[in-house]
């Protein structure tokens, strides 16, 4: 494992963006000057920007780096979808401790750039340094689209339809059992066992939905072939219950959501039960599921019904009714949002 | 002091953004939604990004938060100015630790905010989060330029003049004021002293060039106006001797500058002398001074000599005759990088 020291800050940033490409007609410079450059004539801007902190957002236990570059990058991209955009440039900030070596930080890029390749972004930039503790990760994305097309959090409306792409809570097991698989593995340490390998079989879509999600690209453009056009969206990175709460905060709205049009996959609830988890409050607050939260006209609920990877879940109700989960047995609750609060946890 | 907690990471940032006013006609959106929405319909869109690690970058013992926010700003905006830009918004994510109250993250902000308005800034978005051990701050800036105004690394010329705004090593000599008060203060905590007041009385120019550096938006107005379009430009962050070996390297060419060119601040001399340091050395490699270093034309002499505040310090060779000092004595030295190496500090 090689020292960073021996290639210093701009020879890393050198080292790892070579043979960098751009392939986007809007990327006029990428790396290796004061800024990059860029053009945007006839789109609007898109500008997102998100922070992973070691041992708050992410556990290098079990966390390979390359994952994490390609999580850090899908989260951004996700971002950009959720407003009905396209992902067009990438700036990655990293700091990094002495622990870090030239290599493992080849892999963290290599992840950046293999969801920069899916998505077809370019990294035009980003600045490298040490840090006394951990790995902290920022990535700014920049993305397009035509302002008639941009969908805000505040243009839900009484009486549209509330969906939800792919399934929900997913992440949130996944989570559960790398934690599970690490207090084993420590106690084991601890009584000086051999470690034995986590045996994830039946579990492999949890761990991937965790380790590795996949930003909903495809949802955008489903829509569109549909010309179903959302009047609210947002990812689910938080939670549902907490994305579901800014959404009606923001269009001043209310809604009804009910339990048993949550879309899940028979892994998660499995995993739930063995977890004595609540699957529906997996669903509601389990965060980390990078699907897309929308609303849409009452008008397209045919249309919408025919996509198979969409879910009505609900309808926006007047303000007053507040946000409200309608359960198995009919019974009514307030939706809270138990989403992650990054200072409590 | 009230801790972060009590708000959650939202009500922090609504906390934080809640009475944020855009001025510039390309932002569309700021904070508040999936992403900001911007506008640049004529012009080309330049954006930097820069990481601030504690203990790193920056040493709160010695840095007033406010000043801290102010100098990450102006950091950025430095970039922009280098690319003979216009920085028009900023995106900040900021981790922090539970030692930092809402109390301080105000004044964070109040720093950064200052900066904003001071420079025509739209704060439009970013992301807070909480770590482990220190504060990391990571800023990204989005300006704009016309293509044709647009100054990159990589045009100097043989014969162009390399010129330098203000003067330089002044921030270096700062940071080693604040270094020797901050070891005189804890051996007087050590000894169970009262501490003393530090005293800079005449030293109070290096302080504010350490602590609370201003972005050079005057230089690329100057020369707009003198009509002088410069070959190549980049901020001096990292030091000249590092500066201008990127200068060199991107546009394929020597240099030639002379030590009794380097403009130096009176006090950036006296400090010097009393650390026992050659101020050539702190010119050269100090760092921080965010001045502009650009190349111009040799038919640009007279008026670059009539403007006040840039130096002409040399001009650009062959690339077979290297980059080289020479000295006040006639000798030529190779310039050699000895700017910040992050990795190494």
């Amino acid at each position: 494992m090689t020292d960073i020291s021996t290639l210093g800050e701009f020879g890393l940033i050198r080292h790892l963006t070579k043979d960098l490409k751009n392939t986007n007609e809007s990327t006029l410079k990428g790396v290796g000057d004061d800024c990059a450059v860029l053009s945007y004539p006839n789109k609007k801007v898109l500008i997102t920007s998100d922070m992973l902190m070691e041992g708050v957002h992410f556990d290098l236990v079990y966390t390979p780096l390359k994952h994490l570059g390609y999580k850090a990058a899908q989260v951004n991209f996700s971002d950009v979808y959720a407003m009905n955009g396209t992902p067009r440039q990438l700036v990655v900030n990293l700091a990094l401790s002495r622990r870090f070596s030239i290599e493992a930080t080849e892999d963290l890029y290599a992840g950046i750039r293999l969801a920069c390749e899916r998505h077809g972004v370019d990294l035009v930039g980003g600045d490298t340094c040490s840090s006394l503790t951990g790995l902290a990760i920022s990535i700014t994305c920049i993305g397009e689209a035509d302002e008639s097309d941009i969908v805000y959090r505040n243009g839900a409306q009484e009486n549209d339809l509330i969906c939800v792409s792919g399934n929900l809570g997913a992440a949130y097991l996944g989570l559960q059992l790398m934690e599970r698989e690490k207090r084993v593995f420590e106690s084991q340490q601890k009584n000086g066992a051999e470690a034995a390998q986590p045996d994830f079989a039946g579990r492999e879509y949890l761990i991937e939905r965790f380790l590795k999600p996949e930003a909903r690209r495809d949802i955008p453009e489903i829509l569109r072939k549909a010309q179903i056009h959302p009047t609210a969206m947002m990812d689910v990175s938080d939670g549902l219950s907490s994305e579901l709460l800014h959404i009606c905060k923001q269009s001043n709205c209310g809604c009804r959501i009910y339990e048993d049009r949550l879309p899940l996959d028979y892994q998660t609830a499995a995993a739930a039960e063995e977890f004595n988890l609540n699957v529906t409050t997996c669903a509601l607050n389990g965060g980390e599921d990078y699907e897309l939260l929308f609303t849409a006209p009452l008008s397209e609920y045919d249309k919408l019904k025919a996509i198979d990877d969409i879910r009505i879940i609900g309808a926006i109700t007047k303000k007053e009714e507040g946000a409200q989960l309608v359960t198995r047995d009919g019974q009514e609750f307030p939706l809270t949002a138990q989403g992650f609060n990054a200072f409590q946890s």
